[in-house]
């Protein structure tokens, strides 16, 4: 089994970087869609989504903020920060299937607090920016290495 | 089966309010993790958060993110509206079985592009603000009427 490390705030840089890619499948939004109550027809009813603006399903842009998410908390800083607060732009339509990279920059560091403040940009996989926003986070102050957390298996019903 | 409509960018009056409540349960929170790939053991292993700030599992700050969405997409203005951007701060955490109330109030009209600015605040059932921001909102130019979507139905395996 693979480890996962994070970075304490004394390791970490203003300029360092870090990405994450996840692929935005028709699983993921039903998930997101279970888990967060959002039922919203543009994301889950084909015939629906044809007569929108998107004329397609598209993904949920919280999800997309799930994807940044994931990437503070699994890479940059990694387990043991805490979420303190994040905008979102919602730029560009995710359509299912599209290859998501969160790509992250550490621009300010706050010495009393160990707080950074964290650029986010996530792309599909064309290199268009679909959304875009700040991430405030409060940075771990030990060392913490741990097995890779496996996924949660979960199945969806007919 | 009933049936839910949204509110058109001209229906829409500032200070106009509405609420939508959900409880996260484990369930929940496994789910958003499976849609995101945020498996953050914070979240998921309960032995990893006891030894946290939290001492016991949270949910997903984005997750309360999604619950705001929903009351977005679901209520105020409802199905048809498009996700421009949102702010979050993430102020308490939200425990397994926490039920999340999230309040909206339209604060501004911006009527040449039909875009609202909506004030989000989300409460638990002790009424305590786990999380608040501001939610930017392309309004509905058509009355929509749907069959309230019904919940994907899914598993979660052992």
């Amino acid at each position: 089994m693979s480890q996962i490390s994070n970075y304490t705030f004394d390791e970490i840089t203003i300029g360092q970087k870090a990405s994450y890619s996840r692929v935005i499948g028709e699983k993921e939004i039903i998930l997101f869609a279970a888990a967060s109550g959002d039922v919203n027809p543009v994301h889950l009813d084909a015939e629906f989504a044809a007569s929108s603006i998107f004329k397609e399903r598209i993904a949920h842009g919280m999800l997309t903020g799930g994807v940044i998410s994931a990437a503070l908390a699994l890479v940059l800083p990694g387990p043991g920060c805490i979420y303190l607060g994040q905008s979102l732009r919602f730029q560009k339509p995710v359509k299912i299937g599209d290859e998501l990279t969160a790509q992250l920059e550490v621009t300010a560091k706050r010495e009393d607090k160990e707080i950074l403040t964290i650029e986010c940009e996530v792309l599909n996989q064309h290199g268009k920016v679909v959304a875009s926003g700040t991430a405030t986070i409060k940075a771990p102050s030990e060392k913490i290495i741990i097995d890779e957390p496996s996924a949660p298996r979960v199945t969806i019903e007919a």
